[in-house]
């Protein structure tokens, strides 16, 4: 049971030193969460109060059903930009239709995760690599802080993507509200000031290292507070300077969601797209916080986790929530021991909808835009680009294209796309296998390319190593290969194929190897199979692969070519090897001939 | 030049022997192919003449640009039941734009073979599995038996599906017409027999087995004319027993295909999947037949070749063409030598297509029909489906899901379902790697399975086996396997990962492999890597890796555990295999420990 429930496991050995840790933890993240909440339900566009009620029983429900120890969930900046994308393709912005399209967003997301977790469907989320999340973050961050221009500059202008928000920005700059720029400017400074400065500025006024980091996280609860008290000191808001306005005071109202099949079926693909990209990233953070402390995090457990928090956050109002990265590491090194952090901070949010919500009134939607630049421009990784460019050009393309789709065509089309693009490139890959004619090593019984070795060969036996799983996709290269390197050997006598690197053979390439097997028998040439691994050798074991052999299946390579070429193998026994060839135990990679 | 024109090749060579063994073999092939012709262009929905003017102007261009010696182009069964499936989209069959949209589905085909084929496209092709090739082919064959059926029963019906089919066909069961349905039933009954018993029964009579052979082929020819003299003799048309009517005479019109862009654009899918399909079909046709002579089949010429035999076929009023499998053995067995083969049997269609078009005013659909039913049942192959379940389940699934979707839901949702659920299985199959601990075989210098061999292993150091390359699909995977196999052994001072099967690490798996180090060095234990490749290593030298790695790199496990384990790989070296180890020379598969 406490699988499914590890508050059943925490909570047993819950005692007073835990509690004051994760309240105090819980109180620095509640000031961090209450600009944050406000703002990402403003990025998703729906009422700011909205940010608010996804930030009370989302995380309740996390604390007892979730696998992770320290991880903050809430609204995040990627995952409100597609609320809005979904939302906004089915009702305009501001209508209670809208409203009830991210609350579908939350209860679809919240089923998927749900049903993902308890049927262990958590692979399914390997299929984002790592350079296509990389990419797509990036990309969702200059398309958050482009869609956030327009609160700064004071106009109205909308749009998915970079060329929509450039298109609908550029006329509407001659109708700039001044005030709001200058304060929307003034807030963007100080935060990005206070990220960087706010904490040695502290420290040299004689604060102790840990409260001047803590202190330092505030710098988004002072610009709303300095804000609203400009805004009521110098009446910005009749000089044109747009405030978030009535904000409904009290805790969320409990309710069930819109039944509209219709609606929810439009809204599937886009809320199995909010759960994925949510949950990978969500799981990424979890398990980085969680090998600080050598904790585990159980990846069905974890979607079940957010599913029922997505689930508590469509019944009360919210919108999809996921784990947030600035969050949980601030839960983090506050000191959080346990989820119930997360419920006191729900505690704390909950107080804030009851006795703060009068004063959100004069927050103008500059600084709440200013917030969110700030914060989602450090998720910008252009260092992550020029690594993979060096690393491999395959995942640079999937991490270009993936920056380039989403920035030109949006979010789902981004996603979507870079998913294709790095599958397909990692098929391509597969289907041009890397086959290499060994020989081997002097003075060893071990086996390498003769490009790359000083090696010895016999002339009647051919070695080759496939360095691939045998499979539809290069069952055709693979025979092409084998016919050219033969066709090049007129002596032949026996062809070896070394099976070390080949994990599977399915019924295409099985048919291949059979069609291989005679046309080399048509040659007067033998295959033998070397190095065949358990599972693959009992596949072929089930079929009419024995009938067809012409030669025979060896342990090892070695010794096939003692049974094969034994003259050849008893010479090179002998000989001593190359020193080229000696990696040291103590060789470092790329410091040796493989 | 003679790499694009393989005539310019052979042509050089041509003698007046060949000239007679060509000749006798397009005499063959005409008589099989004038009611193949007039059969496929009706399953295609088009009018008799045109599968006679497909059959022209195409093998003509397919002898100067094909790389195969005896493939015979022309139109097919499969490629037709896609063709009437893409023109019936876009216009009612019969109507002029339905013409239309097969002469424009022939040209992009062309110019798709064409483009695949200068820029070395074939391995699109590789796409289609075996098993969905196969499935399809079944599939198709089915459906193309179960949409002739009309024309047996002489009644009005249609349909892309087996259940467009059935329900179109059962209401109009009432209006069978009876001697429709003896004229079709009598051919269908005397083309079977003749498939299989006309041989012997020449034989019986006297016939040398070689002339027997080639007049077994004119069942289908004997069928026609036997028909026509009925239809005149009985007056069955005035019974009601549909005929072909109206032939225009004469050859082929050379003209340009409609230039309508908004019609190309429609049917270009379309056009992409005849052409794959089609050069599918046809490649393993001519390579089968190609290894029998030891001669060899270049892909991208072949699809050059195809390619203009489309193109041909378009600027002559034809539809899309390929290698047909039975013409072509047929072909092979009368001893064609050379592609002129195929020249000559252009000539012998164009005659028929100018003297013998009166006489085909008579033949009954039926009799069309029936010729079409017992080609494509032909197709049909059961037997497969057994072999694969056998051989693997996922290879399986492939296989079935093709043959239901292509029945219930049409040949393009068939083929695509096909290939994208074999393309996922794969995946899903290399995203759960095997990983194996590994052990020293006794004797030898050579590490295995724990689980499947008697092997010695040290308790300080832990062998590891990745049998997949490393990849964003399984690098999750591996990560916490390796904690797994890591956590039930407090011991452990080293890991080897003995990466012989990782054929490539790509950028998220790097990552992985880095925060695996990074994890192990947590708990006191250094990652070693033995038998890495020279693609894997080069990478990996391009990147930050060296200073992260706290172990070192081996060139062969052996020396890794010479380093690491010496007292204990000195008493596995003096120990002397266990004989159920051992595979003698003259082992068979299935018959060794692995």
């Amino acid at each position: 049971m406490s699988g499914y429930l590890p508050v059943l496991d925490w909570g047993r050995r819950y005692d007073r030193r835990r509690l004051i840790s994760d309240g105090v933890a819980a109180v620095i993240v509640t000031v961090m969460l209450i600009p944050q909440s406000l703002a990402y339900a403003m990025l998703a566009g729906l009422p700011p109060v909205v940010g608010l009620y996804a930030s009370i029983l989302p995380l309740v429900a996390y604390a007892i059903f979730g696998s992770s120890r320290t991880l903050a969930v809430g609204p995040v900046a990627v995952v409100s930009l597609l609320t809005a994308t979904a939302a906004g393709a089915v009702a305009a912005p501001g209508s209670s239709e809208y409203i009830s399209a991210a609350v579908v967003l939350a209860l679809l997301s919240g089923l998927i995760l749900l049903a993902m977790g308890i049927f262990r469907l958590g692979f399914v989320a390997n299929l984002l690599s790592h350079p296509v999340i990389s990419g797509f973050i990036t990309a969702s961050g200059l398309l958050i802080a482009a869609s956030q221009v327009k609160h700064i500059l004071g106009v109205k202008a909308g749009g998915h993507t970079l060329i929509e928000l450039g298109q609908s920005l550029l006329p509407a700059l001659s109708t700039t509200s001044l005030p709001t720029l200058m304060v929307g400017v003034a807030a963007t400074v100080f935060l990005f000031w206070s990220r960087s400065k706010l904490k040695p500025t502290l420290e040299r006024f004689g604060l102790p290292p840990g409260v001047s980091t803590l202190l330092s996280r505030t710098g988004p609860v002072l610009a709303v507070a300095v804000s609203i008290l400009a805004v009521i000191g110098l009446d910005l808001e009749a000089r044109g300077v747009a405030v978030v306005g009535n904000v409904p005071r009290g805790l969320p109202p409990l309710a069930l969601p819109p039944l509209d099949l219709a609606l929810w079926s439009t809204l599937l693909p886009a809320a199995f797209l909010i759960s994925v990209i949510g949950f990978a990233e969500s799981i990424s953070i979890a398990q980085t916080l969680a090998a600080k402390r050598r904790q585990s995090i159980r990846p069905d457990q974890e979607m079940i986790g957010l599913g029922m928090s997505n689930l508590a956050s469509a019944f009360s109002g919210g919108y999809p929530v996921t784990g947030g990265f600035a969050r949980s590491v601030v839960n983090f090194d506050a000191g959080a021991e346990t989820p119930a952090a997360g419920a006191y901070t729900a505690i704390g949010i909950a107080l804030a909808s009851l006795f703060l919500t009068p004063l959100i009134f004069h927050l103008p939607l500059a600084v709440l835009a200013a917030t969110i630049i700030v914060a989602v421009l450090s998720l910008v990784d252009l260092g992550t680009l020029r690594r993979t460019w060096r690393y491999s050009r395959f995942d640079f393309a999937s991490m270009a294209g993936t920056i380039v789709v989403t920035l030109a065509a949006g979010v789902e089309a981004g996603i979507i796309t870079g998913v294709a693009l790095s599958l397909l490139l990692h098929l391509w890959r597969s289907s041009r296998p890397h086959i290499a004619v060994i020989g081997q090593v002097p003075g060893t019984r071990h086996y390498r390319n003769i490009l790359r070795h000083d090696v010895v060969c016999a002339a009647e036996v051919l070695s080759v190593r496939i360095d691939e799983s045998l499979w539809f996709g290069n069952a055709r290269a693979v025979e092409n290969e084998i016919q050219r390197v033969v066709s090049e050997r007129p002596d032949l006598k026996h062809l070896v194929l070394n099976c070390a690197a080949v994990n599977g053979i399915d019924a295409s390439a099985f048919e291949s190897l059979e069609l291989v097997i005679h046309r080399l028998a048509d040659q007067g040439i033998d295959l033998h199979l070397s190095e065949v691994k358990g599972p693959v050798m009992d596949r072929l074991a089930k079929s009419s692969f024995a009938e067809h052999l012409t030669g025979h299946v060896f342990l090892s390579h070695h010794e096939a070519m003692e049974a094969l070429a034994p003259e050849c193998t008893k010479r090179a026994d002998r000989m001593t090897r190359q020193t080229s060839d000696a990696p040291k135990p103590s060789s470092r990679p790329g410091s040796i001939a493989r």
